[in-house]
């Protein structure tokens, strides 16, 4: 496995590797990895004679009063753990290589990102629509994969890449949870020990909504009704939001008809966590 | 030669073109040429082994109040012109091809793209990059060529080219002119002919700017008076910029320090034109 962090270099190794006819796979991660990225870094190494893994805390995807320099990091782990499934290149570049003096371009997924977390982090996706432009500029990827935990991220790379005609295939791949049903996430570090049973009302009512759904409900009020007392009937818990939307506009719907997410921010402690999960009336 | 429409043909051309290994160069234009355009395919002919031109009149990079519906079209002729220069592929998508239902997304160039035609074409610059970007994704070339004519619209490319990570070599080519001096432009066919002698004082300005600089002058503001008054001398002529600033940042300049470039807009009847020269001292 090689490590490399720069721009150009990664650009030859690309470019080689499509003379020969491989297939190049992206995991773009900022790193700290749990089972979820994991996850993802198999199902691409299936699909890819190349895996490529980067990691870069992204500064411009954090707001001002957001955890940039708090977020956890640890590459020698990480690097460990990518070689462990079978990653050959961890691209790793620093700010100033992604971010070179006079730097001053954007790229803005307009409506996708307005909804859910686009709400209150304003900024956010567009950084993350900017830094994946760059990422696959960069490694020239054939697929990259994207973890359906961040619906919303993945729905507006989907977007990104029709939009600006990228031929790169985006693929989701599904949330990993822990055993008590906790979605993995690397801001789960966040959350104290007294506080992993409140965190647990996140996971529990996509249970509640999927029963409704399975037994006939279509509303998402009724749906939304029901997960809000659940989440509300924990002390530590605060709303941040809950809806149910297009899985594809990610605008809100108010019955689902074929399919709808639902998706729900919880601020519990230090920790903001999000949680979804596709309802889908007729399996 | 091939007429292409269709994105994933381009795509998969381009794929084949880079797996045999050859060189890809792109020429993007609005069409309607004239030797200008045919001077910056005969550069690209030179360095390629695949010529792509693209047509494509992009209505994002008009303002409300511009001249969509009224821009020269000629797409039989500039065909044959492409053919007759060695281009291989001329790509001519449709608006739908290129702006499908749902689309949503935008680049912006926020700090090249604010002076001289940014002033009065607020989304103009943002229209250009983001059709380039795609024009890119979708011809995969290894260069580009851009007029020097539109220089801001070329430092707005280099800039993007840098930002974003695009591994395109950006190419900047002279301007050419009529052999009274008028730089060529399709907006040129918008020049009545008892407005023709007027519209030389572009190009006359910039020579009396020269000439200054040769003769020791730096001041910025000595050089834009003589300019100005130049072509306040003309009854029908009515400035919208004159500016000189830097080739790169394109911000205003006091004194030519290296070099400075500059850049003239004006009004003239129904046409709006624009030119341009780099003034260097040590020259």
């Amino acid at each position: 496995m090689r490590i490399v962090s720069n721009i150009r270099r990664m650009w030859r190794i690309a470019d080689e590797a499509r003379a020969a006819g491989k297939r190049i796979g992206l995991v773009p991660t900022m790193g700290y990895f749990h089972e979820g990225h994991l996850s993802l870094m198999r199902t691409a190494r299936k699909e890819c004679d190349l895996l490529v893994v980067s990691i870069f805390v992204n500064p411009t995807q954090f707001g001002p009063d957001e955890d940039l320099a708090a977020y956890p990091r640890d590459v020698e782990r990480d690097c460990r753990d990518a070689e462990a499934v079978g990653a050959d290149i961890v691209f790793i570049p620093t700010a100033d290589e992604i971010y070179p003096a006079g730097y001053q371009t954007d790229v803005t997924v307009n409506k996708v990102t307005r909804n859910l977390c686009g709400v209150d982090r304003p900024v956010h996706f567009r950084g993350v629509a900017t830094v994946v432009t760059k990422l696959f500029n960069i490694v020239k990827p054939h697929m990259a994969i994207f973890g359906e935990k961040d619906f919303q991220q993945l729905a507006t790379i989907k977007r990104l890449a029709k939009d600006l005609s990228f031929d790169v295939e985006i693929v989701g791949g599904p949330t990993i949870r822990e055993t008590d049903g906790l979605a993995m996430s690397s801001r789960n570090a966040y959350i104290r020990p007294e506080e992993r049973e409140t965190a647990l009302c996140l996971s529990r009512s996509l249970a509640i909504a999927k029963e409704m759904v399975d037994t006939g409900e279509r509303r998402s009020e009724r749906i939304l009704q029901a997960v809000r007392s659940h989440i509300e009937s924990k002390e530590q818990a605060e709303i941040d939001y809950i809806k149910i939307c297009s899985t594809e506009t990610i605008e809100d719907i108010e019955e689902i008809d074929g399919e709808g997410l639902l998706a729900i921010a919880v601020k519990i402690g230090k920790a903001r966590l999000i949680d979804n999960c596709v309802l889908r009336p007729e399996n």
